[in-house]
C-alpha cells in the first residue's frame, strides 16, 4: 500500500501511518494539498493526515480539503507528540546557535526555547525534514526539533529529550481512501454541513442529533470562502451509518441544512 | 491613547486601530502574547488584535489569550485584506527572485505565487514588517507582500496590485481594555465556557440561548490544555448585558457549564 503523507520519514504522520496500516510504503509530500492530489491522482492508495492537536487545535487546511475533495475517512489514530532537540553526531549543546523545525513544533517547545534566547529560531516545512536537513548539511551550530523516530531515521544525536512544554500533547490523524468502504467495528461518523443563515440554525442542527440520543464528540466551524461571516460546521458523532436512527438524523439535517456531506465512518480510538 | 498591536506601522492591525480609535499612538510588538502583556503591564492603554479571517479562519492564539488574560472586548471592526507586491523603487518585477511576507498573507496569494514558481517564498513575522525590511535593506531581487498603507508608510513601490486570491477577504479585529466598560450602542456579547464531558452537553448549552430567542453569530471551540479531546467553547450572541433575558441565560449556562466567562459587550459592525 502506497500511503501519501505530508512530511518525511520519521515524521509524526509516518508514525500515524504505521499505526493505521501494516507496512505502509510512504509517498512523502511537502504539503497537504499535494497529499490529497496524490490520492485523487492514484499516485497513492491511501493518505494519512493530521486533523487536530490537543494544544494547537484544528488543522484548518485539512478540514477544508476533506470537504472539497472526494475522500472517505476510514480510520483515526492518536499519536503522542514528544519533541527532541537533535544535531549531527559530534555537535554539543553549547555549540548550538540556530534551531530548525515546523512552526507548530517550535510553538510547542516555547518554554525550552525561552531558556535559549540567543538561538535563532527558523521555521521549517516539517519536523523530520529539519532533522534530515541537519544530517545532510551537518552544520556545527544548528539543531533540529523532531521525533525520536526522525533521530533514528537520519542518525542524528539527541541533545535534549522531551523538550515539549506539555506532556499531554497528542495529534489525531485520519486515514483516507478515495472511495467509501465499510470498516469492521466502525462506530463514529464525521459529517460537514452548512446552515442557512438564520437565528437558531445551529441549535436546530444539533437538535437533530440530541433528540435521537446521538452523542457528538467534536464540533468545528470553518469560514465559507466568498461568504464572509458564514461557516461550514463539522461534526463527529458516535453511531452506525446503517442504523435507522442515524439515517433519520441525516435526513432530518438535510431538511435544515444547505449541504450535508458524510465524510467517513470509522472506529473511534 | 497608546494602543498595542502585533506588527508594524502600515499593518492591517494598524488600520484596524485607526478605525476603532481616533489618533492611536501605536505600541508595535512582535507577537500576540507581548500585546496582551503590554496591556496587562500598562505599557498600553488598549490593544487591537485579529480574531478571525474569512479565508484562514480563527486566530487560535488570540482566542486562548482572551480566555486566559484579564481583558474586556469593547469593540470590533472588519478590515478588507488586500495584498500588494512591493519592492524598493528602481527594482523591476523581472528582477524578483525572493518574496517575503507573513505566512497567512503568502497563503492568501497562492494563485499569484503559483505563476512565479521560481521565486523563493520566505515567511516573515509581519506583512508590514516585510515591507519595512525590504526598504531598510534594499535588495534588488526581493519583494514584500503587504498592504497599500505599508507601501506608503515605508515608501516601497508597488509591482503588482491586489494579488490576493479572493477579494472577499476580511479580518475581524477586537479592541481590548484591561477593565470592563460600557460602550454606547453595545449589542453583542462574547463569552467562553467549558461543558462537562457528557452527551448532549453542547446542545444543552446552546438551548440556553435558543429558548430565549438569543441569536448566536459565532461558535468556536479550542482544545483544553492538559485535558486531551475536551474543548472550551466561545460564543458571540446578540444582546444586552443589562437585559434580564441575557442575565437569565448566563445564569442558566452557569448551571450546565464548568466555567463561564463574559469576554466583552460591544457594538457589532
Amino acid at each position: 500500500m502506497r500511503i501519501a503523507i505530508q512530511g518525511e520519514r520519521g515524521s509524526f504522520s509516518d508514525e500515524a501511518a504505521r499505526r493505521l496500516l501494516a507496512r505502509p510504503r510512504l509517498v512523502c509530500l511537502p504539503n497537504f494539498e499535494e497529499v490529497f492530489r496524490a490520492l485523487a491522482g492514484r499516485q497513492a492508495d491511501a493518505a494519512v493526515v493530521p486533523i487536530e492537536n490537543t494544544l494547537a487545535g484544528s488543522v484548518g487546511a485539512n478540514y477544508d480539503l476533506l470537504r472539497r475533495e472526494s475522500v472517505w475517512i476510514a480510520g483515526e489514530t492518536r499519536v503522542r507528540i514528544a519533541h527532541q532537540l537533535m544535531a549531527a553526531p559530534g555537535v554539543a549543546l553549547a555549540q548550538i546557535r540556530r534551531v530548525l523545525s515546523h512552526p507548530v513544533a517550535l510553538e510547542q517547545c516555547r518554554k525550552f526555547l525561552a531558556r535559549h534566547r540567543t538561538w535563532e529560531v527558523v521555521p521549517f516545512y516539517d519536523t523530520a525534514g529539519s532533522a534530515k536537513h541537519v544530517m545532510a548539511n551537518r552544520p556545527d551550530d544548528t539543531a533540529a526539533i523532531a521525533s525520536l523516530a526522525a533521530a533514528r531515521e537520519y542518525g542524528a544525536r539527541i541533545l535534549s529529550r522531551g523538550i515539549e512544554d506539555d506532556k499531554k500533547n497528542f495529534t489525531r490523524f485520519v486515514l483516507l481512501y478515495r472511495e467509501r468502504r465499510a470498516v469492521p467495528g466502525a462506530n463514529k461518523i464525521s459529517i460537514v454541513f452548512t446552515t442557512r443563515d438564520r437565528p437558531g440554525a445551529l441549535f436546530r442542527a444539533l437538535a437533530v442529533f440530541a433528540l435521537r440520543d446521538l452523542s457528538l464528540t467534536r464540533i468545528e466551524s470553518r469560514p465559507i470562502t466568498g461568504r464572509p461571516w458564514e461557516y461550514h460546521f463539522y461534526l463527529d458523532f458516535l453511531g452506525h451509518l446503517n442504523e435507522k436512527r442515524v439515517q433519520n438524523a441525516l435526513a432530518h439535517l438535510g431538511e435544515l441544512a444547505e449541504e450535508v456531506k458524510v465524510l467517513g465512518w470509522y472506529r473511534q480510538t
